[in-house]
């Protein structure tokens, strides 16, 4: 039995906030049913205006602030309806900020001089960045009255954010207790993927990803202990990036239940571009967080110069469960393009290492007390386990593991973790050129219909490993080039169980990204790769 | 009931190596029995060329082998012999290394040009860092027959030394288990402080600091997780420098006990000058170490240049147990330096935020089993608890606790270790400055007698912390200026403890050193503005 008060009033804030988005959207001209594909519906709903201003990408949108050709106000104004429409597609906000995001794109307006580098840019944040005087309840019942996790003189991510001129505008949602790779919550219900509503846009940051899909923002900030900013990014087709941990802080972020210390959690950005990406980086980061957060490493974000020549290995798959065809497809297009340029990179095979071995540390870390934290927060709540979290509660490697237990899991993730650090020292044996990114799928295949996302390790891996890690959108599910394999041997039964997932029909629409690794700290040349891969791609 | 013979095969290893060093030692010479203060004895034993080339500082040393006025043949016979003298007068080292030392200094004589930056430098090395080839047994019996935590592509902190020309020359003693702040063992007995043979030379890397002291090492290696650099190097005069944990590795090193993860240990150097910290700073962080060391930040040793004006704060007690009146004057004399200097220095004085509370926290994040892997390795090896070893197993603070205990208590480690963070920052507040390094006592007095050393929270706290944490000689004991205090009224029962330690009689020629702390990874600066200091205080 749910206890439906506390969500009333969760679900109050936000209709409330949806009700003032001003002028209103006239959603009686909604088509019923809608139809699976709804990316396009906003050019029927918003003004040649809107849909101008929130189809401008993000370096393009601050040039025309900072020059006053748009005025910040217009801009969120925009925003706020797109992102109004996007919730009511695809259910992807926890609340709007409309009257606190006017107020303050009139005050950046009233400014002679652009006020930092993000000067009236709207952004958008996962809801469980803590808000000062708004709620943070991670999408759990029982914490639907919390007061969010920051205290006035800590600073967080948002408040650097703030500082470089930002504008919130929207708080998005979240899958139960944060640890689903979908998003859907007893509070808010489930979030729809834009690209075909019976899939999902991925999670934990879903709504996010949802709606940086439909342009009602186009950056967010996510967080991801195993995928959750990347695979959102993955099956929405946008961009996503998991930094290394230890350079943006995560303070004033609530978790709900306690995080796992052995995990490595990071915040992160998602936008509709790969600049996006690099500004919510730079800016960041060259606030020197770490005085204000002690468990940060001292590392500006560094211009950093490539090699001439990269050495890309591409991870045709993990060793364990064997990404479908359009992913497959997908990782053939790129490597084709890199070893066209030959002068620029070298393409090379990664073997991977005992991923299989990875997945069950990550679980089993993730856990070490069997879940009773979250049975119990749940039962708090007076709500239902939903069937992502039964599935993680019920996994063969999640039980409650004594002191000694947990100790020895460490050593063995510490153990796991320099050896794959010495195998990927070891590339540049031969030749003397280390390998300088891992190309490899974002997942076991494209957006999945809701509820299947239960193969984390092409993500988590990275997240174990702590190795920073982008996801780009690469194509979409083509019903023609994307046939199953005929004659399939599953290696295992999850390989089997994902290898029965696909079929081309249900994935229509669904877009593909791929991800790309680089060594632990190399942020900055994770994102610089991906720009000298793009440009291969043909991209800016 | 003690097993001798895994302890005869560990002495005999000692005294084989001793035996060899030619031409040998007239110690029938020895004076029976000995003075208190055995620092002089060198100059009845070396020759006169010995002498000289032991008392020259890290940089003319390297000077002079770089210009081949010096052979490194040469200088390492001479350290080899001062060592050995050492061994007989403070037993410090578990094994001379006379054969790969000198077959090591012949090959550096046969280039042309010097290898890397220690060309020549004869290097000791506290017996827990496992070298190739021999045993490492971190003073537990049961341990005698270990083999080296190294591998082949492994590269620990030696194989950097290795490759920039370092000649290892001594390994050193330590404490049971490696946790006392002093250094006595069932396989080597005690370690003697050359100022003093009835004073602590400090541990764990107490081996190191007495071998020094004798100038029979002019720079070692050493491990701190609770002040086991910074204790031995006050207590013997010399210098010691505990960097943030992960800038320099701890794989190739054993701990005997399996490590707290939630205490931040870190290997460091100990040396008779500042500049043989910088040296060994430098040269390791130069080799790019992370790569092959996955936990450690990419930071290289990075030159400052400091501000021109320094916010020294002076923490004059921690709050909980007040500094005996050597240290106090130590204090005041440095103080007194920095505030004549208004030039250069504002001193104020450092409010110690809950440091009870820190070592509380410590003390319980040492030992989360209770000490149950102590004492099991113990009954391992048929050896008893030293009293120092029963002791901390005996503290109220270390017991057994459940997995949820241990959660709670990293939360609370991380709450306080934010708490402290904010506390440093609000420094700056009022004039915009902030504080740039606290100036404390290195223990609650100078070297105690054997068997004394029981409060570490002036050490142990930066461990808590992680900031970075220099100690440095500035006065020795002085039988008229540190009188006792009289109408002590101590505020609690460790505090009583403490002061009922102390009579001037008892620590005559106790060197007295002090602690310089900056923030997180803020090593390069620590040690900057030490430099700073010691230029106040006359030094070079």
């Amino acid at each position: 039995m749910i206890e439906r008060n506390p969500i009333s009033k969760a679900i109050a804030i936000r209709d409330k906030s949806l009700a003032v988005i001003e002028p209103p959207l006239d959603l009686d001209r909604l088509p019923d049913p809608l139809p699976p594909n709804v990316t396009q519906l906003p050019y029927d709903f918003l003004t040649d205006e809107e849909i101008t201003i929130t189809s401008l990408d993000v370096d393009e949108l601050l040039a025309r602030l900072r020059n006053k050709q748009l005025s910040c106000v217009q801009v969120t104004k925009a925003f706020l309806r797109r992102a109004a429409l996007a919730q009511q597609l695809v259910n992807c906000v926890t609340e709007l900020l409309p009257e606190t995001a006017l107020e303050r794109a009139r005050y950046l307006d009233s400014l002679d001089q652009p006020i930092g580098p993000l000067h009236g840019l709207p952004i958008s944040l996962k809801e469980h960045h803590g808000m000062r005087g708004r709620l943070t309840n991670c999408a759990l019942v029982a914490c639907i009255d919390n007061q969010p996790p920051i205290k006035d003189e800590v600073s967080g991510v948002n408040d650097v954010l703030w500082e470089a001129g930002a504008v919130f505008h929207a708080r998005t949602t979240q899958p139960q207790s944060l640890m689903h790779l979908e998003t859907s919550s007893n509070i808010y219900g489930v979030t729809l993927n834009p690209n075909n509503l019976k899939l999902s846009p991925g999670g934990s940051s879903g709504g996010e990803s949802a709606l940086i899909r439909m342009r009602g923002s186009i950056l967010g900030i996510g967080g991801d202990s195993g995928g959750s900013i990347r695979v959102p990014a993955a099956n929405t087709g946008i961009y996503g990036f998991k930094p290394t941990s230890g350079r943006v802080t995560r303070r004033g972020t609530a978790s709900g239940v306690p995080r796992s210390s052995s995990i490595n959690g990071s915040h992160g950005p998602l936008s509709t571009s790969r600049y996006g990406l690099e500004l919510f980086m730079s800016t960041y980061l060259n606030s020197q967080p770490w005085y204000k957060d002690v468990t940060l490493v001292p590392l500006p974000w560094r211009e950093i110069t490539l090699q001439k020549h990269l050495k890309i290995a591409i991870m045709w798959s993990d060793g364990v469960v064997n990404p479908h065809p359009p992913v497959q497809r997908a990782l053939r297009q790129v490597a084709t393009m890199l070893q066209k340029n030959k002068a620029q990179f070298t393409v090379v095979d990664w073997e991977p290492l005992e991923h299989d071995r990875g997945w069950e540390l990550t679980q089993s870390l993730y856990y070490g007390d069997g879940g009773a934290g979250l049975k119990k927060i749940l039962a708090d709540g007076n709500e239902e386990a939903l069937p992502l979290s039964k599935w993680m509660l019920e996994s063969k490697n999640v039980r409650a593991r004594s002191r000694e237990e947990l100790n020895q899991l460490t050593a063995e993730r510490d153990k796991y973790w320099h050896t794959y650090n010495d195998h990927w020292q070891a590339t540049g044996e031969k030749d003397g050129h280390i390998v300088d990114a891992i190309l490899c799928p974002a997942g076991p295949g494209a957006a999945p219909a809701h509820g299947h996302s239960k193969y984390w390790s092409y993500t988590s891996q990275w997240n174990l490993l702590d190795y920073p890690a982008a996801v780009f959108p690469v194509t979409v599910v083509d019903q023609a080039l994307d046939q199953p394999e005929t004659d399939y041997q599953p290696m295992n039964s999850e390989d089997k169980r994902n290898h029965e997932l696909y079929d081309p029909g249900t994935y229509r629409d669904a877009p593909v990204g791929l991800q790309l690794v680089t060594r632990r700290y190399e942020d900055e040349k994770c994102l610089a790769i991906l720009a000298a891969i793009e440009r291969v791609m043909g991209r800016k």
